[in-house]
């Protein structure tokens, strides 16, 4: 068998079975080589930025790796963005980039470059295979490195010559390598903070922000644990029924009062909460100088088991029952999302600026999946979308996405028609980079003229979303009133289909 | 002042007057001081692989450095793939990219990651700025190396609290750094190569590519020099009436044909000439094995001037009329362009495969820029084309696009909307990546079944590039036969507006 057939395999053997790719020349063997295994479906992206935020989405989704096949070095540094993302999510993924055979490398020729270079700044786990019989063992090591836990971007490179010589079969799959349970002296230990009368409270973030974990974590608040979570966790477990840990605030200053007081913070799964910016004379730090902090699971520990363990530890036998109150504001974008949202379905969440309206009212939605921006890294909403949707193709997926944010990846849509997947972006249109706006006052940009409000205004000329998606293939229409968008949305929900709905703010 | 004002007004005394950016938050002092300092434009794009492209554009029509402004690490990695092409350019940019502030680095905050290594994949001097007092030195570093012969990509790493301290005015302005003239002994040696009868190529890149060194590598020709061109050179200057080198062709096979016999290659700012892509069987080396290397210029000297001298020395006082057989295909869309163009226009070519139905016409054009694809990254034809616009706003540009590449920097049509640029772009919509169709065929991947042929089909849904163009503001047209191209486009060079053209191949 080539090494392309090889490698093909290798990836079927260890359950990876979705390709999300953006080939060349150099990557072709790879491409003929489908047909020859065509359990390993190749989806084909116009960008690789899509590629890798689209594994990004399939990883949360399902917990194991999506392959990704690039090429050469430019084409994995368009991929590199996401990858953050990715990395900051903790998703396996194994990221395969073609380079030059190896004759040529000593050539310089135009698409040469250091691929090891850009691979190392995402990937702790770069391999480069060095001759065909090489293959099985990177392959190996690759896929290992992917699904260690809690995961990872692993990086292969596979020169061409390789992909169309002769090649040994793939080496025997990979063990999947389960999450280490927490000692028992960390779970007494994090009990004891919690039974004291000390101000002490528990942390989320990995693992523990999915439904088992949540579910835990609400025993605990049910004995009067104070529970947050990561607002940049990978996935969380969200809507209504379902108890509800308060989300750190993005803004510094809401966040350190709410954190203010805390004694002792239990992190599962997390790190000690920072803000997302520095700003001039505010502390980075959310929790208090004296706070202390303690690992009840790292990383890639199983936080679960540990959370599970802590609530029996605390006597706290079941959550309490969760009632919430209707949002007042009961005609917004977000109560409407929030009403008619289908069960289970999957939420992206690139929203930005506009999240503020629209995220209070998803905890009242039916319970589904939250996909929440995890590097900071804009362009992620639409790509990690259409990985869900890959992903679990019985389920909704819905990408609430900014306007200056979806350009970045706006090439998702196609393959999102392309595959015929059940995906609905709302587009909140308000014209602006808005968070610019707030941003720049708060870092203190003394003067704020035309020429600085002509770098945030992203409205002349208007970006018309209703031509943009149907250039790609999918059915648009654009809302101006809030009637407008119900009508839109709810049809929506009722398809299994693409939708795009632009939503022009403010209603 | 401030440190954003300082860098600002340093940006200015250095004759650098044009900024590419997609700032961020800690980018938003840099953006408020714009106001203050009017004389630097500018020009916002959505996307940042837009910016790097833009500024290579730019710097090829300028000779002189744009600066870009990105966001962090992730927006420098964004911009990755185009400023590796300004890399293989030689373009010279100022890359600035703004980091946390100095207090945040040790948090791991979402968007952190390690900057410089992103850097060092493009720029071999990247400098980062430690203090408000460095910041004079870091930034004449910065447009020091950028400007440095032949000219690169320097990067300037500036954490945001640098740009909103105090911090000092700006130092001097760095002195133009003039490219080295080669000595005479290379000249001597060259023309008895020349003059003898071992047969000897010329082949020009770089600065030899222009104008000048055509006219100078014509009188050799006229002389009897065998003169070639690198086809991945900068710039080219071409048209009717001007000397026409030879640009080697993009395949090994017909360029070893046309390189061989020959037994020496003088080299002006290029480098020995190597296939794009291996292939098994195949050399990489497009001259022959036994054709010997001859440095007349090197990257960083005048090119130019050496080949005036070399002519000087063989005698060859002037260059031969240049008369040209008309093409026999009159009617084709490369005719059309050839016949249509203005004199003095620039043409942004990323027609990859249907390049060779064009290219061969443009020879007869009026004379004009031809601006390649220099590092083979997907995706530069647009931005360059925007940046040629800023630097030319005289003169009209035209973007010859091919439907797969333009989808990974489309973003691009909204920049130019937005700036009102004189921007013709000509999408070659053939619906497939058929550049990739013929290399599968090429590289000997045997087999090419019908799940292969899905991943280089782009037809599915079919891109509508009349509406991606609108979607954006750029007003356009779709031609779906000869006749109609030749109405779109004449009238389209009749208006000193953004246009686009789909013409859905093949006529």
């Amino acid at each position: 068998m080539t090494g392309a057939e090889s490698l093909l395999q290798a990836l079927l053997a260890n359950d990876i079975t979705v390709c999300f790719m953006n080939p060349g020349t150099s990557e072709m063997h790879f491409v003929s080589a489908l047909d020859r295994t065509p359990e390993l479906r190749g989806v084909l992206c116009l960008f690789e930025g899509v590629c890798s935020g689209a594994a990004d989405g399939y990883a949360r989704m399902t917990g194991r790796p999506a392959a990704t096949l690039l090429h050469l070095g430019p084409g994995l540094a368009n991929a590199l963005s996401n990858f953050h993302n990715a990395r900051k999510a903790r998703s396996p993924i194994v990221s395969i980039v073609g380079e030059h055979s190896r004759q040529h490398l000593e050539y310089d020729a135009p698409l040469s470059a250091d691929i090891v270079a850009f691979a190392r700044t995402v990937s702790t786990d770069v391999c480069v295979a060095r001759s065909p019989d090489e293959l099985p063992r990177a392959i190996t090591q690759s896929v290992r490195a992917a699904r260690r836990p809690p995961g990872q971007v692993a990086t292969l490179i596979i020169p061409a010559d390789l992909s169309w010589s002769e090649a040994p079969e793939p080496g025997p799959p990979v063990s999947p390598q389960a999450r280490a349970v927490p000692d028992g002296a960390r779970v007494c230990e994090a009990a004891r903070l919690l039974k004291s009368r000390k101000s002490t409270g528990v942390l989320l973030s990995g693992s523990a922000a999915l439904a088992r974990g949540i579910d835990a974590a609400g025993r605990l608040a049910a004995a009067g644990a104070r529970v947050f979570v990561d607002r940049n966790a990978a996935r969380l477990a969200s809507g209504r029924g379902r108890f509800q840990p308060t989300r750190i605030p993005y803004f510094p200053e809401p966040a350190q009062e709410l954190l203010s007081g805390l004694e002792h913070l239990i992190l599962v799964e997390a790190k000690p909460p920072v803000s997302f910016f520095a700003y001039p004379g505010l502390r980075s730090e959310l929790a208090p100088g004296h706070c202390q902090m303690h690992v009840l699971a790292g990383f890639e520990e199983d936080g679960v088991a540990a959370l599970e363990s802590l609530a029996d530890e605390c006597g706290a036998r079941r959550a309490s029952p969760v009632t919430m109150e209707p949002h007042p504001d009961q005609d917004s974008i977000g109560a409407i999302i929030a009403e008619l949202l289908p069960e289970n379905a999957i939420v992206s969440d690139e929203m930005v600026s506009s999240g503020g309206e629209v995220t209070p009212h998803l905890v009242a939605a039916a319970p589904h999946d939250l996909l929440p921006v995890t590097g900071g890294s804009i362009g992620q909403g639409l790509p990690v979308a259409l990985g869900a949707a890959v992903a679990c193709p019985e389920r909704k997926v819905v990408a609430l996405e900014a306007d200056g944010s979806g350009m970045y990846t706006l090439q998702s849509l196609w393959t999102i028609a392309r595959e015929r997947l059940d995906v609905t972006t709302v587009i909140f249109a308000n014209r602006r980079y808005r968070i610019l706006e707030i941003e720049m006052r708060r870092t203190g940009a003394h003067g704020f003229g035309p020429i600085a409000d002509r770098m945030i205004d992203i409205g002349d000329p208007a970006l018309d979303w209703v031509r943009l998606a149907a250039g790609m293939g999918v059915s648009a229409s654009r809302a101006a009133t809030g009637s407008e968008f119900r009508d839109q949305f709810d049809a929506a929900m009722q398809v299994r289909e693409p939708r795009l709905i632009e939503a022009v703010l403010p209603f």
